[in-house]
């Protein structure tokens, strides 16, 4: 058990040389929580993008896609990228449903971690009419290889 | 730079191998994620046990004690640890309220880093007369010298 331990500081004291050596080639690293709140950012923004432009498959790109993806709305669970997909499409595609225009105020982003963040704020939704739906969300975020995803999603009405 | 950068991996690694010889010492070093799992779990279960004899300052224990703390209900946004306090007074210790009986079922816990917890679920309560509520939950949990807090409450009604 003594030795493994050592020799696992040792194997992690390699692996940290050699991230020195390679930090040197990417100028971007050490830049720390500001890029990673940019990129969270840029994730966020670009689903409301798709949103307003009525484009909704482009929107749930930036939840993580996996059976694994959590979903809560008021009382209701959606576990999945697919049936989150469907209840959307359902809530704001179906016959006589729109999507609007959609915007976060109050957004705010924290990094919790290296490959984690929260973002949370209210939803505020203009329908065409001029009908008006908004509450509070919590969003969680990973950093996974294709990039910063949303895993959980908390949205309730006001 | 790049000598800065090699000293931190050195010192680093350096740092890493006084880890494997401390964690000799310490048979609870390396239990990782799951002593950290155990001990959000113990917070949460303290909260409970504190609601259900009705002590509702036992239950705010669970939370950050800041001005910082967040708790989104529905569509209202309160911040602050006091005014938080000062809401659930209102709800469930005012003039014919009562706090009832509290559990969380399908409860989850998730590390998002090593100080950074998040945990989710539904809530449920029954009230003495036999009402009951229910709905949903997100919490995210910081690790914090008093130990692990709730920092951020996410709750909607079913």
């Amino acid at each position: 058990m003594a030795a493994r331990r050592i020799l696992a500081g040792v194997c992690l004291s390699g692996l940290l040389i050699a991230w020195s050596l390679m930090s040197l080639a990417d100028p971007a690293a050490g830049a720390g929580g500001n890029a990673d709140e940019r990129a969270v950012r840029q994730v966020l923004d670009r689903q409301t993008d798709a949103w307003n432009r009525g484009d909704l498959e482009g929107y749930m790109q930036g939840y993580w896609k996996s059976p694994a993806l959590t979903f809560y709305s008021g009382g209701t669970i959606t576990i999945g990228w697919e049936p989150t997909l469907a209840r959307y499409r359902k809530r704001y595609q179906s016959e006589g449903k729109e999507m609007g225009k959609l915007d976060f105020p109050e957004e705010t982003i924290e990094l919790l971690g290296p490959d984690a963040a929260v973002s949370r704020g209210r939803w505020h939704l203009v329908l065409p009419g001029g009908k008006e739906m908004g509450g509070l969300y919590t969003v969680i975020l990973r950093r996974l290889p294709e990039g910063w995803r949303i895993v959980h999603d908390h949205s309730s009405a006001g």
